[in-house]
C-alpha cells in the first residue's frame, strides 16, 4: 500500500508521473489477461479467461465455410471469469473495478460467484477477487474466507466493506513492469500465511 | 470394460436392452454435464464446462434492457471444454466421440487442446480425454501422460491409435444411474495408481 503524504487520499491526476500511469485506461481485465499470458509463457501458472456465455438463437450459413450467428443474447455467467492451475493448487477468481470513493459494495458480486468461490474454497481450492479501487488506484487480493464474513454481514447490515476493512482483509497486488499486475506474487504471500 | 460373448464386438442396435440404451441419442456432452451438475450437487467436486468462445462483431439494442448480438462467429477454443477441482486436484479435460470402428484418429485433437494438457500435466494437474467409442458404446478416460507417446508417434507414423492401444492405455469409465458417467470413478483409479 502507497502512503501519501498528509494521510490524503491522492486524486488520479493524468499528469501524474506514478508507476501506475502505463495502466491507465486499461481495464483491469486486459491487465490480468496480459500477466495470465506472461505466466503461461514463463512456465509459471496455467490461467485462462473463460468466454464470455452467449445463448445462440440464429445461426445462418451464407457460404459452406462460416456458420454466421445472427441472433444471440448475453448470459449471465454461472461461474466466476478466471480459472487454472499454480503450484499444484486449483486457483479460481473474479476481477472487480469500483469507482465508490469510500466502500466496495457487495453487490458487484452476484451472488451465483459467491456461492461459485464457497464451494472452491470447501474444495481446497484458492478462490478470491482481485479489485482495482480507483479513487487512490491501487489492486488488493481479496481471499473468498475473508469476504465471507462481509457477505454474511450484508444480510442483516451494512452492504458493502469500507475501504479500510477491504485493505485489512486483503492482500495488496504491486504494479510492475511485466507483468503490470503480478497478481500471483500476493498469491504466494497468502500461501506462506496459511 | 464389457465383454461379449464368442469376442465379438456387438454393434449398436436400437433394440439392445443392454445399460448403454438410456444414454443412446444423448451427446457425451450432455451426459459429462449432467455428472458435473450432480457431483457439485453432492460437494464432491467443482467442475464446469466452459463457454463456447464466440467473436461478437455487431450488438444492437432494440430495447433499453437487453443486448442484441445481430453479428458473431464461432471461435476455435484455445483450452480444453472442461476444468474445476476435485479432491484438491486440478482437473481439466475434454471429451470426444469417435464413430471410427478400429482406431481413434488423433486429427480429434487440435494441436493447442494437446499443448494445454502438456501444460497442465507439467504443473502436476490431472489432464485427460474422456472418450467414448461408438463402435461398442463404451467410455474411457485416457490420461495425457498416456496420450502424450501417441502423439509423438504420430509426428513420424501412424496418425491413429488403435481401439485397443487405447483401451490399454485408458481406464474404463462405467455406465449407471446417477451419474450416468461416472467418470470421477476412473479418475478415483488413476489416481490410486499414481
Amino acid at each position: 500500500m502507497i502512503n501519501y503524504p498528509n494521510g490524503k487520499i491522492r486524486k488520479t491526476q493524468t499528469t501524474s508521473a506514478s508507476s501506475s500511469v502505463k495502466n491507465r485506461g486499461m481495464s483491469l481485465e486486459k491487465i490480468i489477461n496480459g500477466a495470465n499470458k506472461f505466466y503461461l509463457e514463463q512456465g509459471r501458472a496455467v490461467i485462462h479467461k473463460k468466454p464470455t456465455p452467449v445463448q445462440i438463437v440464429n445461426v445462418s450459413y451464407p457460404s459452406r465455410n462460416k456458420a454466421k450467428i445472427t441472433e444471440a443474447y448475453y448470459q449471465t455467467p454461472s461461474t466466476t471469469d478466471y480459472n487454472g492451475i499454480y503450484k499444484g493448487h486449483y486457483i479460481d477468481f473474479d476481477v472487480k473495478e469500483s469507482k465508490n470513493r469510500t466502500s466496495f459494495p457487495l453487490k458487484n458480486i452476484h451472488a451465483h460467484q459467491i456461492e461459485h468461490l464457497r464451494s472452491v474454497q470447501a474444495h481446497d481450492g484458492l478462490a478470491f477477487l482481485i479489485i482495482h479501487l480507483k479513487v487512490d488506484d491501487t489492486y488488493w487480493l481479496l481471499p473468498y474466507e475473508k469476504l465471507a464474513f462481509y457477505v454474511k454481514r450484508a444480510v442483516k447490515g451494512r452492504k458493502s466493506m469500507t475501504h479500510e476493512e477491504l485493505k485489512k482483509e486483503s492482500l495488496p497486488i504491486k504494479e510492475g513492469f511485466r507483468p503490470r499486475l503480478d497478481y500471483l506474487s500476493a498469491v504466494d504471500l497468502w500461501l506462506e500465511k496459511t
